[in-house]
């Protein structure tokens, strides 16, 4: 069985047309960097769980994207940040929200999973698991970036005003996420997220929500980007492990037709699955999403709006 | 089309050895009494949405069901509720988690649903939102019952002495919930809880997520109650929709099956499910569950653990 892994930075992405020549190669090499930290791991025979850990933590080090260093602010100027990770085999799961600590949100959802019988803890409590599970803290100030300021005062000089929401998908939303198959034909998926730009102080989207932003059993795996309150209300990702596993979809149709049902919902967005035929899936509605893959011979391939795939040597 | 609502109080029960005949009486009066609360709403006219909020208030009002007053103590001695409401016709959801406040967190959740475009706030967040929409509020002190208080204190010795976890389910879990189906033959969802005696403080358990504890579409809705994560990593209520929609299963076919499929994976409790043919089902693997539905002939039928069930006149 072939190794297989795909990734997301966002469905949030900035107008093609903003975008300068050295600006979307910086996405692109992003991207790149997570697929190569994902893949090192399954073709060293790696479990699926671990490598698309290690591709969310790159994702998460990368300001480029709205997750750990460079997560975008809450309306009170906070960083609340939100992850989940779910192992397809066995079902485990586990999640944080509205943390602002660990310096891979990620791994605190992961000791979650792994080091108490619970699958979601928030706020102080999630800080206690990741701290007695010996994670790396870092400041708020190493979360924050210039940008994502400069972005959240635009958003409240916009809100003083009254006028109208004029913003970039980039602004609006954004995550990162992988799915991952290993050798031995497991699945795993995992998210990780800062929210909207000017979110309300405690809110959470589907993210951290096992079977809405991320998902993983043995049929699938699943992470979601886009309008996250749309992603809960219809279960994304546990709907489209039920049509595959009920249904007789294959992940491909199955992905494409909820993403398709979710924009006449105001489901904006997109997300990525994988299932037993080890072939990504990557559909959006959005203007864009950052995504890429590892293809069947090796080769990296990353996109940013519907153009064709970039594809470079790993 | 005829109205139906039915309710539970928690997969949590007291061993029937340990219930005096008036301890019975008593939560099979508080099933009783939040069964009126909801069905006064619907033969009214009212919405679906409406009477599972009035159960639920009911519930949560009673000291002997752990949500509200009288929820269980986390094990830094506080109190931390989550609570979910679900509107089966448009899919609009709110949840609240991790909240010690407004006097029926049912109502915060519902806030969040009618008042913000999220679906889940926690912690303070969720607080400013139930604050903003004027719902009353109480003092730590209203939520705290002495028994709750003497259960925690039990745990927490417990688990100092290395013990066996002998306790009964009554503290282990509990929830309260109500469905129903209006006369427009819409459906709502609705659950509260106070979660775990003695759970790690910052552990959100299924009943706040959509698809795990709470869901409402136009084909069932659901409210669970019993070992939180296990339910989350099954997302079951979703679950049991997509089985009818796409397995062409009964409501009851599919609850009871999942349920009975929960058991294998430690997934102790049950759940209420109803869906268009109005007659609820009330599956649950666990010793009992309190439990309650207004039957084809308005008869109020209660139940706690496998006996037959009480039948009063409303």
């Amino acid at each position: 069985m072939s190794i297989s892994i795909a990734i997301h930075g966002g469905a949030g992405t900035v107008r093609a047309a903003d975008l300068t020549e050295a600006m979307t190669e910086a996405r692109h090499e992003g991207l790149r960097r997570a697929l190569r930290a994902g893949f090192a791991v399954l073709a060293g025979g790696g479990a699926a769980l671990d490598a698309v850990s290690a591709a969310v933590c790159a994702l998460e080090d990368d300001p480029l994207f709205n997750a750990g260093h460079g997560a975008v602010m809450t309306d009170a100027g906070t960083i609340e940040m939100d992850a989940a990770i779910m192992n397809g085999a066995d079902r485990r799961a586990g999640a944080v929200a509205g943390i602002c600590g660990p310096r891979n949100p990620v791994l605190a959802a992961r000791a979650v999973m792994e080091t108490t019988p619970h699958v979601l803890m928030i706020g102080a409590g999630a800080l206690g698991v990741a701290r007695d599970a010996g994670l790396v803290f870092a400041p708020p100030s190493y979360f924050e970036t210039p940008n994502r300021r400069a972005a959240l005062e635009r958003e409240l000089v916009r809100r003083a005003s009254g006028a109208p929401d004029t913003r970039s998908d980039a602004d609006r939303h954004g995550t990162v996420g992988a799915v991952a198959r290993d050798a031995a034909g497991h699945l795993a998926a995992a998210t990780s997220t800062g929210g909207m730009t000017g979110k309300r102080a405690g809110r959470v989207g589907d993210t951290p929500i096992i079977g809405a932003g991320t998902y993983a059993d043995d049929v699938c795996a699943v992470s979601c980007t886009g309008t996250g309150e749309v992603f809960m209300r219809y279960t994304v990702a546990a709907e489209i492990a039920a049509r595959v596993r009920y249904k007789g979809e294959t992940v491909a149709q199955a992905a494409g037709e909820v993403v398709a049902e979710l924009a006449t919902q105001g489901g904006d967005g997109g997300l990525i699955a994988l299932g037993a035929s080890g072939v990504p899936a990557l559909p959006f509605n959005s203007s864009g999403m950052y995504r890429g893959y590892v293809d069947a011979e090796g080769m990296l391939r990353t996109a940013i709006h519907r153009e064709v795939f970039h594809i470079v040597n790993r």
